[in-house]
């Protein structure tokens, strides 16, 4: 049984989908519920994002949520599902190595066995740490869960393609030089924020070393397609807790005006899935 | 400004609103962001729903969830939007009337205004505190509000419709016979659970003294009807956030199986909605 795994058994496992096909297909959740109802279509393994996650918080996304009430979701998430967590944790909450080597070491202890980590600063302006700053950053990642014995998969994104520090002519170049660097350091994957077209992402498969994440859009290419170019992995951000508060709008806009139940009626899971979510943890 | 409402006046805004119509329409959430978006959808006043909150929170319904972890998310919601907010503390989390007193106070502290609260045991087979019990246990609610100097909308709750203690053809005297002592030992608005067909809310709404609340399901009256007949005001549970879990089943599908978007970009909200939901508290 899966729920019979280590955290380093189940990173291990996480680690080798990694390797070749199929892609994994990461639905990427916010809370426990939706955690479990993922977990329940049939997912390989869990993938927290920030923006929907810091937003069921109560919080704008980009670390303004603390981070012990990011890392309590995280836990509940991984306490909640039997396959593997990996948890978004934006920039790491913090500058130096040491203090994200802190976030590190925190996370580790919530179960989770990979994360995403971001270059942006998070001061606006799509300002990044520099390429020697996230290079330490990551090693201090790296070395706290080698420390550990958790082979954990380190998703290093860069955000170069949106950052006003460098010409526009030269992000995509700069995004690859990152990537590459970042792997050297220690990372598993690489996700490259805005990359969109498959011209785009074939270069970046191209150009950069080991596995890549697509963050899809609804303007990306279908994950078949992703997976014919050799997309290691696929994941949607906030889009589904987004979608979830585009349903609860309509709810809402439903019972203020017309005052009926039609959208409740034709969306809600029935009583016995709700009952089953957490059969196991009674 | 709502905003700058006191605890106090929140608390008598939602108490008026009983007297009178409109009916109130409470879009029943589990979350911070689900309150927001349904404040931002026009709601006059915000109710959480124990089933979707515990499912939200990683738990089972009935008291499953610790307390704390629930009276921390009503105090995150409280925080986050300027409507009056009445929480759902389920039978009160306690069995004597100095235990739910005791829930009382925490709940007012987190700047709730209101609260349903439900005469069942949560021992199951539908077993019902005695009727003497539940009165006592209202007066101490009652009471901790009134010293408290709030005046509290307390929304009390009968499950006697669903008691295999009681015969069947006694569930609906037993539930008015309750909703009355109920209301005169302190309760603000009365809550038949089971009562959805016409005939049963109206004699519900004419043997009981004060205002009613329906609990609407999508078999229910419309609210216009409701309103018709008298009702106060109309809650919808666990509605809403299961329909929510239900497009994420959806979602998780799509993306699992052709490995398209489709949903996510139907159903999400802009991103620059999401940027306003929490702009005033950054």
């Amino acid at each position: 049984m899966v729920s019979k795994m280590s955290q380093s058994e189940k990173a291990e496992l996480f680690r080798e989908m990694h390797r070749q096909p199929p892609i994994i297909r990461l639905c990427t959740i916010w809370d426990a519920a939706s955690a479990r109802i993922v977990e329940m279509a049939g997912a390989k393994a869990i993938a927290t994002g920030s923006a929907g996650m810091d937003a069921a918080l109560g919080y704008p996304d980009g670390e303004l949520a603390p981070l012990d009430e990011v890392l309590w979701a995280v836990k509940r998430i991984v306490d909640r599902v039997d396959i593997p967590v990996t948890a978004d944790i934006v920039a790491g909450y913090g500058k130096t190595p040491g203090e994200v080597a802190e976030t590190a070491r925190k996370l580790l202890a919530t179960g989770a066995i990979g994360c995403n980590f971001e270059d942006s600063t998070g001061e606006g302006g799509g300002k990044l740490f520099t390429l020697d700053e996230q290079v330490a950053r990551i090693k201090a990642v790296r070395k706290v869960a080698d420390g550990a014995g958790i082979p954990f998969v380190l998703n290093a994104r860069t955000d170069a393609f949106f950052s006003s520090q460098i010409p526009e002519d030269q992000r995509l170049d700069e995004a690859i030089r990152r990537a590459n660097a970042y792997r050297e350091a220690g990372s598993d994957c690489s996700l490259v924020l805005g990359a969109r077209t498959p011209e785009t992402i074939q270069r970046i498969l191209n150009e950069v070393d080991g596995p890549l994440n697509v963050l899809a859009s609804p303007a990306s290419p279908t994950v078949p397609e992703l997976e014919a170019m050799g997309v290691a992995r696929v994941s949607v951000g906030g889009g589904p807790m987004f979608a979830t508060l585009g349903l609860t709008r309509r709810i809402a806009g439903e019972l203020f005006s017309d005052g009926t139940y039609d959208l409740i009626r034709d969306f809600a899971l029935p009583r016995a899935d709700i009952m089953s979510m957490y059969a196991e943890h009674d």
